[in-house]
């Protein structure tokens, strides 16, 4: 797979319908060292989630009975947002644990949405037969290349903006983010994928030599609570050599806070999971190491306006 | 007054010391059109403030006992952080409206803190005579030439980021933030100055044909519920041209609203208050007139982690 060309081939086909997201350099949070910062929440939707789905839809012929996807909120909220400015229907299936502020962003787009009792993999399970009833076009939340090169564009854009950060650190859920980064860096710099210990897809899969199904839980559970990690994450994290590190939910908690007591962003735990492994510790750079943290999630419960 | 000298010197005296904060051109809010938008609200303590503090600072003998500063909370803030990071002692005073988000923002900066019953020239009062007693220097909230300039390295900044806007929209509360802009930017772009019908010391003067005394009220009063606007904003308004255009508060409880669903950007209500100037019409630019905006502050009550 050329990565490179298919994350820049992503790029330009969705740059009419994302934001390119604001970048803040060297910022001095109150820690060891200044961090470089994207605030990707600032997407559309209040995810990056909309890359992946603006690359799937404008790169694939969508039927007439459009769009379905299940998601732990973000994915479904963005595939919902990016089918309805493309004028093509969407149904959205969602579980429970994705709570009120995404199932509302979701309802508010007008798609068609299904709340499922139990976790992700519940509402995927009701998603696909759907697929299979309705004709609808799956969009997979991280494993599929639309989605991940689509993903990969935050990288493109962030080398664009003038990043010079030796290393980029990531928060994992399914890893369809990490892995366009990844693929888009290939090497080039650094990457730590960071989960939380509750849920770990990507860590358990490095460990076992394959992606192996874990329990997730914890206060990221609907954004990072994969199963199962994506087999294109897992493949590039062994390619790439991208470094696993694990945080705890105090450690994610503590950094929602700093980044509203030091920039006045309030994030979702997941959005803030990245910045707490330099925080807490869980990865410690080398003297002079130029450090880069990537703000990739909002829709924090409750809604601070609800 | 060469205020491009002044702010070329403010901008290289605190660029060791503020945060270069973060730009988004031609953001789709939903509106008529898209706006140019820069975030000062991610500036150190959550306002543009510290600029004109740092400033101030830099360019005086700070004697030893210190500064005072009377504020209705941000000025406060940013007077407190700067005196700290640059190791003088700092003496604020601020009225009960200043309300508990800011006033625990000061009280965590250590600063030396005084909460004065009644609205901000009681503050001010409070802080003229600790200034006599004490030989305290005082650092003005908006009516000084270093306050001005600092906040006028906004403008410079925004510039240098590449702002292509023919109008930029900045809310008005003393005027020291929009006297900036005015002194920097000196016909060369369009200012649009914004204050809440509850509080217009600018528009009173305007009309009257120099400062007046003005009743102030409403959701942005701890911000930009200044008595009468400053000598040196006035003179700079009339000089510039600069248009004055008035919102009401459920303009601005819009605005505040909008910048969190759209942006989640969750502001105070003066943060708010210049785009609140678009969204309702208050201003209406030219076909293909670029706008610009600037949000300004983000301390709003309740804290969202409180």
């Amino acid at each position: 797979m050329n990565w490179t060309a298919e994350i820049e081939a992503a790029w330009s086909r969705i740059a009419p319908h994302v934001r390119r997201t604001p970048v803040l350099m060297g910022c001095d949070l109150g820690l060891a060292q200044p961090s470089d910062l994207k605030f990707e929440q600032m997407q559309h939707t209040g995810s990056f989630k909309p890359r992946g789905a603006f690359n799937t839809l404008l790169s694939s012929h969508v039927p007439r009975a459009g769009v379905v996807a299940a998601s732990g909120g973000n994915h479904g909220a963005a595939v919902a947002f990016a089918a309805g400015r493309l004028g093509h229907r969407a149904t959205i299936f969602v579980p429970e644990i994705a709570g009120p502020t995404k199932i509302n962003l979701i309802r508010e787009t007008g798609a068609d949405l299904h709340v499922v009792p139990g976790a992700y993999a519940n509402a995927l399970e009701a998603a696909q037969a759907f697929e299979a009833q309705s004709g609808a076009m799956q969009i997979h939340a991280y494993d599929s290349i639309g989605t991940v090169a689509g993903q990969g564009s935050v990288a493109a854009e962030w080398d664009a903006q003038g990043l010079e950060a030796d290393t980029v650190i990531i928060a994992v859920g399914g890893g369809g983010l990490v892995a366009g980064a990844m693929g888009w860096w290939a090497g080039r710099r650094k990457i730590i994928a960071v989960e939380p210990v509750t849920s770990c897809a990507l860590h358990a899969a490095l460990e076992a030599g394959a992606p192996v199904d874990v329990e997730v839980a914890g206060i990221a559970a609907n954004a990072l609570g994969a199963k199962r990690i994506g087999q294109i994450c897992f493949d590039l994290a062994r390619e790439t050599g991208a470094q696993s590190v694990l945080v705890p939910d105090e450690a994610i908690a503590a950094a929602q806070s700093l980044l509203w007591r030091q920039l006045r962003q309030l994030v979702e735990p997941a959005g803030a999971t990245a910045l707490s492994a330099v925080m807490s510790g869980a990865y410690v750079p080398e003297p002079g190491e130029r450090v880069a943290v990537l703000v990739c999630g909002a829709n924090p419960a409750p809604d601070p306006l609800s």
